[in-house]
């Protein structure tokens, strides 16, 4: 028997695990060992630090429910999802737009519907029209791309915060028309804080940051044969374009609403966003979406 | 505006907390966020990837009970908990017994009973007695310090998994007499598998590890003006002495059950073992102990 240290701990852990039958699966758990580890000796954690960290996962684990991903809003929180992002992004950036975070509030199964959509129930504030074409990194467009769109209301809120799931709303399902075009109707999204009630919250108000995140509509773009687009538009006039909370603004991502003679509805400001599609490589799915409902059935 | 990448989200992340007022909590938020966003880039993590990994620490929270401490088992079973443990021990290493895991089954509010009491129920194995001294480092016997233990029975279960929390099991407090002289009877613990129904067994399982525990008694011992001591005992003849899953064993805790003539209740097999504690260092607790149930509470 070996007495074991901070350091030799580590390999002993490693040695453990050295016969995982996956070898992705390996390769991820070794690199969690090594960096959790180094980690802890970095600071030095003490037992009590140890127990509070026990502590704030559990409480992240227990405040997810159906309508709410907590550990999402921590990967976002901490920028880890935006470097997972950025990961993603880097194949395909020189080839598609740029990618942005789908974020907790994305679901399924929004109904189709004709081009022009007005896609909030009751909207309070003038309505705007978002436009444009998809195509492939060749500019070619490409007919019948799956635009899903999601965003906040006027007030800054999901219909998931809202409307406790019960209904949707401010979510379109749209498909291209034969030139590759698309177009809604909707209205500004309000930036909006994270949920700031939840143990992310706690920290993010513990480190004094401001816990907002700029005006945007999310949006995942599809089409046979090339690589799923997950991004959103950010609205470049916003007080926080400059410091969203969870590191999802891009340059190329930015937009605003104006006047526009080729708006596809005539007196309606609008965003004219083109989007490009990389095409997918051999057996790659490129498929990120992930509703939360389903997410924590999974979970359950 | 700057566009990020996997790089520079990292910089970013840390200048939006560089403003935390709480120095220690900055020092392990910002060592926390370069570890999470380098492993990230180590293993190229993909989103699909990432929505397993969050999916698995949104499982990990949700099989968390009042009775069940599923983080600190994933703790436990990934080395992270050995890695605190040893850096504690350190500072103490010269000075006091060598430490071990606190693990999830700790309880405060056992009664206090006399010295010699079995603290199993209803045994059903031959008892043994668990004998010894406790000292400080100057080896000067400390009287009235406070001894728990806890441990499985003979069929390797906790009362919290025997019994679902309703009673106490297996566990006992007792004060160390005038000389530092601590007794007790008991039975030998079984060993035991992890809890392998969970988020973290089917973790373990994928690796391809055993996941068992061997055979041993908890131990937290407290005296004023000392270093609380977490520790165990392990049963040297138990055949995963070598291996155990969540890395707690060191050579100077192994003991076993004997013939002993200095046994205090004689004819029974005893197991002897002296604790040193060291000194506190002026304004240091050293108090690690955790209830679970307490610990769920305070995440509600």
């Amino acid at each position: 028997m070996r007495d074991l240290d901070e350091f030799t701990v580590t390999d002993e852990t490693l040695s453990q695990m050295a016969n995982t039958p996956n070898p992705r699966f390996k390769e991820i758990a070794d690199a969690a060992v090594r960096h959790l580890h180094a980690f802890a000796r970095d600071v030095n954690l003490t037992p009590e630090e140890w127990i509070q960290g026990i502590q704030f996962m559990t409480a992240v684990g227990q405040a997810c429910t159906p309508l709410r991903q907590e550990f999402i809003l921590l990967s976002d929180v901490l920028g880890l999802s935006a470097v997972v992002n950025a990961l993603h992004d880097k194949k395909a950036r020189e080839l598609g737009s740029q990618s942005s975070l789908l974020g907790p509030f994305f679901r399924e199964g929004v109904e189709l519907t004709p081009a022009g959509t007005q896609i909030v129930e009751k909207p309070t504030v003038p309505e705007i029209v978002v436009y444009g074409k998809v195509t492939g990194n060749d500019g070619a467009p490409i007919p019948n791309a799956l635009v899903q769109v999601w965003q906040t209301s006027e007030r800054g809120h999901y219909d998931l915060q809202e409307r406790n799931g019960e209904s949707m709303d401010m979510r379109g399902t749209f498909l291209t028309d034969a030139d590759g075009n698309y177009h809604f109707r909707t209205v500004r999204p309000l930036g909006y804080s994270i949920p700031m009630d939840g143990p992310v919250g706690a920290m993010v108000f513990a480190q004094k940051r401001h816990g907002m995140r700029p005006s945007h509509i999310h949006c995942l773009i599809g089409a046979e044969g090339h690589r799923e687009l997950v991004t959103a538009l950010y609205f470049g006039d916003d007080p926080y374009i400059d410091s969203d909370t969870v590191f999802g603004v891009s340059e190329s991502l930015v937009v605003d609403s104006k006047e526009d003679p080729n708006s596809p509805i005539p007196g309606l400001r609008a965003v004219h966003y083109d989007f490009r599609l990389a095409k997918a490589a051999p057996g790659e799915s490129g498929r990120v979406g992930a509703d939360p409902t389903k997410l924590m059935k999974a979970a359950e």
